[in-house]
Parts: C-alpha cells; structure tokens; sequence
C-alpha cells in the first residue's frame, strides 16, 4: 500500500466509465510515493449522465485536490472548470483538473504536449521541421496545437475523414501562421512523421504511412502504446529512422501530471 | 501501494469532517490485501452540510462498495440507507454502509458488537454477567445493545448526565426484559464493569469507578484505545480483574467490517 496512505491522504480520482483498465492509478500513486508525496490516484466509475453531480460531490470534497477525465467525461468535464489552459479552451475539453486557490477547478490536455516531449526526449527536432500528422481527432488535435506551439515550419494534416482533417485546419487557424496545410499521407519530403490513429493497435493493422516512403532523414513517432512497438514504428527503424513509442509518451503525460497537480506546471496563459 | 490498486480496485471511503486522524485507510486497506482482495479505504472529509450531495455522487459511481461513516455523519448518513439492521434502527446512526443487490444502501452499527467480541475474546462470560455500563453515549448505546444481546442478566447504566442513562433504558425497552436499571457507578455485584465514556484519554482523568470498588471477580473492558492501557485498566488489573482495551475492540471493529462488506455479515435482521 502507499507508505502514507492515511487519513491525511490527498486524492485525485480518476472519472471515466468503463474505468477498469487504466493505469493511472498505479502509475501516478507510484509518481507521488517517488515524489514523497502523501497522494492517491484511485478509480472511479462514472457514467456519462453522472458526471455533474459527481464533479458537484468531489467539488465539496476537502481532500480532493485534483481529477484526471477519460472517456467519455473529456468534453462535459471542460464545462465544469471556471479556468483552463488555452490548448485545453482550444479542444474545449480536459484530461486533468487541478484546484485553483478558491477551490474552483483549473483544466488542461497535457496529452499534446507530453507527446512532443516524448519526441525531443529521442532526439525529435521539432523547431523548424517539417511534420506530416497522420489522424486529426482528440489526440492528433491535442498533438497538433503542441507541435505549432513547439515551433514547427510546417504541418500537414491527414485524416482519412478529410473533413476532420479540415476542421482540425480551422480550429488552429490562431496558430497556423500559413503552416497548416491539410494534405495525403505521404511522408516524403518530411522530417518528422507521426502516427496519432489507433492504427497499430492490433498487429494486422494497416500502416498509416506507406513503409516505402521512409527514410533515414525521418524521426518516425506513435501515440500507440500496448505494446512498444507498432508495425509503423518497426518499419520506421528498418528504414533507419529514429521513433518515440506511445509508451513513452504515456511516461511523458505521468511526469507531466505530477508537475501539473503538485507544481502548477502546464497551464500557459489562463482564464 | 496496495499490490492490486488499478482501475478494478472497490473503493471504501470513510467520509467525515475531520478525517485526517482516522486510521481505518491503512488498518482496512491492508485487512482487504490480507484477504486478497483489490478494495481500498480512502479518506474523504465531507462537511456536515455537504453529505446528501456526497452520498448521491458515490451511489452514483459504480466502484464504490461500501463506506465507512464517522464524525459528523453517523445520524444523517442512516436517513441515506434503504436498509439496515436492527441495531441501526434503534440507534438512528451508522457506522458502515454496503450496498443492497439494487444499488441502495444497507447500513449497520458495528461498534458494540466488536466490544463484545472485543470482551469475549478475552475471557469475559456475558451470559448470565452482571454488567455496570457507565457512559450512554453513542458507544455506550451500542454496546448497551449488544450486551443485552449477548445474554447479560442484569444491565446497570449510569452516565453523569442522569436523563441520557434514562433515555437509553428507554430507547432498549424492547430488549430490556427487566435487565435494565438506571444505577449509580458502583461496581459491587457486578461480574462486568466496562467504561463507555472518554474518561481515560488522558492519563490524569478520573477514574470512571472507584479504583478501590474492583475486585478480581470483574473483567473490566475499556472503549479507550489510544496508548491501550487506561488508569481504569491499570487498577483493574492490580485489583486481579482480567481486562480488554479499546485497541482490542477497534481490532475486533476491523475485521467485522470486513465480514460486513466482504462476507455480508453481521446485520440480524434487515428492513
């Protein structure tokens, strides 16, 4: 059990339904004990039509000091912070929420951001690259918004529901700065490729980029986790590239979640 | 941490206001790993205006097994149960709540039960005892209760407040049987002598009963738990009596919750 776990304990549920495969609970409950702190991330099982009176109760909760949101509270979750990030306000939804000083709640989306720190942590230069991101839903949106925050020259959006792809175009259009272009799925001419589609998930899966296509000036990236290695990511170091796996942008969003709760990191400008 | 916390773990809140000093969350988390079971007890501190909303959010989450209810809730938190057992009723409070196979709650009162196992465990011969119970309080109620049930002949309550010992007569009179009688703190006659008041936390209070009154035909049991043994304890034993303490009661407390949320155990009969 947690060394500390006691009356004193601080929480931070996670909400989310169904709720028992995540591994937050172990995984962050292991981040404050490294951190030698006196928390517990501990699961809870919430439908979607409960989410507000349960938000009300842990509101009014005194020990709970911050939540994390998975399916399907993401969205819903965003309404009840009375602050949020600006990439958080951007997707209009949330995956971590903290307490501000008078108790409301302050929301971001560090999945983006832990994404392009899992790249640089490999060797990703992402300033003034050139990035072809392949799927534009919850998790490409979140990537996008962190890759042009991080610098990139250019960007180009595939999604096999082009309309998506569009979408995502328009929400970034703040950001874009005549770099976003909604484009096929082909890495040439790209120095960062990335992969933010569930293809891989299963061994069968198509790749979301032709293997073909890369090369060795590429640094291949995936937001799958499981089991490390993706078919994408396994052609990607054939072809000589360098690649980031999802499980290490998972290790990236648990760093980042201890920093968000326990030092107020990750929130640029607030409102 | 608990080796199986993960998104399956049942959670077990103890709800209260203030919770930092309850100790269930290690002693219950670590009986349900001794048992092999993936449950856990999080401390949650919960106002006393703010429990209806509370209880509605955790009947609402769908890993929420059971709770623990202390300070200031045990009276409102039985108005939230659907069921519960007799001792419950009479009581009008709670101290632990599980659910009914619908979702609802079935809550029950565990703490004269354990005093009593507490006493028997350690040699003390209720049936047919004669028992001097000073304090009728919340605890002394309880165990009052579970005395009678127990099989005592006669039951002598005494408190300094003399109306709260009339009350408690009254409130048994379906268990009373003529065994129960308003009485002075006088130990002599009786076979039991056990103290329900806070008399004994701190090591310059008075003794509940005349230390010179006991003799070693008593066994004397304690609610105090706190460092074991009470001066009322010292004297007894000095005076020859066999003794249990309050630490032997919340042991016996923490393993019937156990039973209670694990097992089903310990309600009598449920309405």
């Amino acid at each position: 059990m947690p060394e500390k776990l006691d009356g004193a304990t601080r929480l931070f549920p996670i909400i989310g339904d169904p709720i028992e495969f995540v591994k937050s609970p172990q995984q962050l409950t292991r981040g404050f004990k490294l951190r030698d702190y006196n928390g517990l991330c501990v699961p809870m099982q919430v439908a979607k039509a409960d989410l507000e009176p349960v938000m009300q109760a842990l509101t009014l909760t005194g020990n709970v000091d911050g939540l994390l949101v998975t399916m399907p509270h993401k969205v819903a979750a965003f309404a009840c912070c009375a602050t949020s990030s600006d990439t958080a306000r951007l997707l209009r939804c949330v995956s971590v929420i903290r307490r501000n000083p008078d108790g409301t709640w302050h929301g971001d989306m560090l999945d983006g951001l832990a994404f392009v720190k899992a790249q640089t942590d490999r060797g990703a230069r992402l300033k003034d690259g050139r990035a072809l991101l392949v799927g534009a839903g919850a998790a490409g949106s979140a990537i996008a918004i962190a890759l042009l925050t991080a610098g990139v020259r250019e960007l180009i959006i595939y999604d096999a529901d082009e309309s998506r792809a569009t979408h995502l175009k328009a929400l970034l259009s703040d950001l874009d700065r005549n770099r976003v272009r909604v484009g096929p799925a082909d890495p040439v001419g790209c120095t960062l490729v990335f992969n933010a589609t569930p293809m891989g998930l299963a061994e069968t899966d198509p790749l979301p980029v032709s293997a073909d296509l890369l090369d060795s000036s590429m640094f291949v990236g995936d937001v799958i986790a499981g089991h490390g290695m993706t078919p994408l990511l396994k052609a990607a170091q054939s072809a000589g590239c360098k690649t980031s796996s999802g499980v290490e942008m998972v290790d990236a969003v648990q760093e980042m979640m201890l920093d968000f709760f326990l030092l107020g990191q990750h929130s640029g400008r607030s409102t």
